[in-house]
């Protein structure tokens, strides 16, 4: 292995890790274990920096993004990030200082435009969704959802005496076609193919965006292009998930889409998530900061691991170090180890692991692959 | 049976029956045909007049909705519809005169501002779904979906050069009450659980509907009703679709959830839908004219039947006659008569009948029930 090593370029990479709040702190650092694994291993030059968000940020400055983590997520290369969020602020809907607001605000600092979600199931939890693993098997689709735009944030107006209120859902031709370019790179590193969802029967807004995909669709004639309403679509979706490669949407559809198709995987605890521009990216679970079993060491660390794995591929274009990422946790999975959350009736006792537990494997499964 | 009959009031409506294009006029047949069986059962009086809309209506009158037919529209109790559309116009999409034109006029002529759609599944059926049995079996959930507002019905925008476009999501709170008073008073003789579902954290006029849904909910205690976020929504359909009784939502929401529950559903083919508003109401299948197979006796009658029964069920109040139906579909389902669409691989090809030998045996068993 080594020999094979010593003809690739060694490469350097500056990483900032966030824990955040509940779990995060416990499953990141299990993704920060993997990234340092993978560097031993490939010969890269890893440096990490730690920053503070959220709720934990909050009682340490008062700030749910200190300028000291503003700062270090400028300069780093990718963020790798866990969750934020306390139940104090659940309780509490009129607290002016509020941990997303810290998310919110690093996503405009550092222009993520796109957010990227792989569904990907492994085989070994294909039973673990509650549609048929018939249907599921093999479904590997690409999420590129738009972040910034959208009726999200749009003109908000209301009649004051109560009797009507609007949100004005609009898109500029750049913000799509910035995404669209995104979407199109990483469908020809696929299986180039490339689904555009939008409403453009009815919407005006999504008639600007089907005109601008399909300009530059034009670009890309490697790979085929396709355009669906998004009521076809979420029943596409479950449906027939495997007709799917990349699929291309606006802020709102995306929104909703995206939490129809982590359904389709089974388990929320499984799943990473990228949000990219022109610069840093971040990397992070979509699982929230489950404060109910925070501290417990019982959070499932795959989705901060292939969190890692994504920042690899998309990232740092590491395609290999990704995939040896990906084939390790896989195995660790044949093994049949299970963290609680993704365990079924037909789980040994024995192979329920831990937070740790689970991560360890991961690590010796990649540092002896 | 003729002694408890007796016992009823003797009911008298007018029903305006329009096939419609491609399959709409042979299924429409048999949807009428158990009409007039409920009439003859329960002693009530049904007329019937006949109208064109659509494809059909532009051949004849070059008008998608004539005079002749809104007008018996309007002097009717409610109107048995099949459906719209013909290939010619896809592939000529700069066509002025549209079969679909029909149908929104109609709509808008009758203030159909609310769209009905029952998500009910028959144990017979539960394997045509790409969901699992054991999720979906006794589901049974009731969408509220407002029909002539929001983000496509607001105010469109475009730049001349084409570098942005905009709709405007907005709603009136009188909108959004008349549909809420109309899913509580459903609620109340269901299984009293509504689930509002808005975005209400992002938007604005989610907010305004929320706000209204919340004030409408204080006049029906009795009902337990919950908000939930579209996101969430489009995921707990699939996650666990028995949580659910009748679900509230706007139009481009209730665009995209009932699609997707359409799937959960199996088949189109057995799909009911009522539009309605304050007089006459408009039932239909929700499958399309499906011209592929129109004329060739294949199409399943069922969901125009559905249609009666749902007529009968909530233009007429007969609930009794509306579990007739829903009991003897049921029964030939049990039997094991299926049409193409949902026979599947346990299907003997001794039991695959048409569109009139499907109808003929619905009639039967309820004629004789
Ligand atoms: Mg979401
Ligand atoms: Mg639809």
């Amino acid at each position: 292995m080594s020999q094979i090593m010593a003809k690739r370029e060694k490469i350097s990479k500056r990483i900032l890790v966030i824990g955040g709040d509940g779990i995060g702190p416990e499953v990141t650092r299990w993704g920060k274990r993997v990234l340092e694994t993978v560097a031993e291993k490939y010969g890269h030059a890893f440096v990490f920096d730690e920053g503070l968000m959220g709720h934990a940020a909050i009682e340490a400055t008062g700030n749910p993004l200190p300028d000291d983590t503003l700062e270090k997520a400028k300069r780093s290369d990718a963020i790798l990030f866990g969750a934020i969020g306390h139940p104090k602020y659940d309780q509490d809907p009129h607290l002016k200082v509020r941990p997303e607001q810290g998310l919110l605000r690093i996503r405009k600092e550092l222009g993520l435009y796109a957010n990227l979600r792989p569904i990907k199931l492994f085989d070994e939890l294909l039973a673990a969704s509650s549609i048929k693993p018939e249907v599921l098997k093999g479904a590997d689709i690409l999420f590129f959802r738009e972040l910034t735009g959208d009726v999200y944030f749009g003109e908000k107006k209301k009649a004051d005496d109560g009797s009507w209120a609007s949100d004005l859902m609009i898109y500029h031709a750049y913000e799509v076609e910035r995404i669209a370019r995104k979407a199109f790179e990483a469908a020809r590193l696929r299986r180039k193919k490339l689904c555009s969802v939008d409403k453009a029967n009815v919407l005006e807004s999504s008639r600007l965006w089907r005109a601008v995909v399909q300009q530059v669709a034009a670009d890309y004639p490697d790979v085929q292009c396709t355009h669906m309403f998004v009521d076809n679509a979420a029943m596409q979706l479950i449906r027939d998930p495997l007709q799917f490669d990349v699929i291309l949407t606006a802020n709102l559809f995306g929104d909703i889409l995206t939490d129809e198709a982590s359904q389709i995987a089974g388990s929320m605890g499984m799943l990473a998530s990228a949000s990219v521009g022109d610069g840093t990216g971040l990397y992070e679970p979509i699982h929230g900061s489950a404060p109910d079993i925070a501290g417990k060491g019982l959070a499932n660390p795959l989705a901060s691991i292939l969190s890692a794995a994504l920042m690899l591929q998309i990232g740092f274009q590491m395609q290999e170090e990704a995939d040896a990422v990906l084939r390790a946790v896989e195995q660790v999975l044949k093994k049949g180890y299970r963290t609680v959350d993704i365990a079924d009736k037909h789980t040994e006792n024995s192979m329920i692991v831990g937070t740790d537990g689970m991560g360890q494997q991961v690590i010796q499964q990649l540092a002896n692959s």
